[in-house]
């Protein structure tokens, strides 16, 4: 398992606030079925490389169809061969 | 106030394991009296500006201090000027 | 077309050098077919999402095929709907 | 000397593009007397981490200045004590 972290911002729709846009973008995250966490500068999910992937090719699907004229993503993909990367356990130092 | 995300990795230290190496920068965190919030991919904190920048410079001074002998520090900051960001209203949609 | 920047390094080795372990990654790139420029912080590609997000996945396979332990990847992607992105344009004002 | 890449973007102009507010950015980022680069995700620079961050200030005061309701920030540092990393030397494996 990897750990993800994903931002999404549109730009271009006259007012500064973003929510109304993540909106479809976090009903994508949580029909995934991937463990998730919302976090204030972003969602960070736990799966396979290829999930994860996936998942964001969906995000943007689901923001440009909310309508954004221009969408910047940021991943940060987390992965280790030597033992499992989790949600929970990337908290604990 | 913005919000700003930290992220911290070391490079060259023959261990993919990077706990040991962030506890000092948590103290620093701590330490610098900042709102914050430990997430799976990074630690969130709340301030001015200038406070977020002092700190990244107090954080990046820790990780070489205990032995980092490469440092990538990726750090985004969420910023607006008709009101205020803060950790708790940025995980509201 | 979208534009992306592709940064990735790797953990765990014992040496601060990166270059070593993304040479099969830049192979990686270079055998997509993609238009791509090398900078100081990362590669950026033009491509549409599928295509980028093919690629994330093919260097990730790449740079733990290399023997990287652990491995960050960050992407950036810029896309949108009402022109052209394209690496030439994104650097004029 | 450490290398940076910065990548700022505003939301809430209406517009999806960001030029118009990003010269002012540039301009700073001139006067500053820091070695840089233009790429098409962001600007590269080379200086001292107490230059960069200074460097971060000035254009966050810039883009504000310009009119920017929201603006983020992304910054990624990479710093060695091995030895110097220079724009040049960044992109040769």
């Amino acid at each position: 398992m990897a750990v993800a972290e994903l931002c999404i911002f549109h730009l271009g729709t006259g007012s500064p606030s973003v929510g109304e846009y993540l909106k479809p973008v976090i009903k994508v995250i949580e029909e995934s079925g991937l463990k998730y966490q919302l976090c204030p500068m972003g969602t960070v999910v736990e799966g396979s490389i290829d999930e994860i992937l996936e998942l964001v090719k969906k995000c943007h699907e689901a923001i440009l169809k909310a309508g954004a004229k221009r969408v910047v993503i940021s991943l940060r993909i987390d992965d280790r061969t030597d033992k499992e990367l989790t949600i929970e356990g990337k908290v604990k130092l």
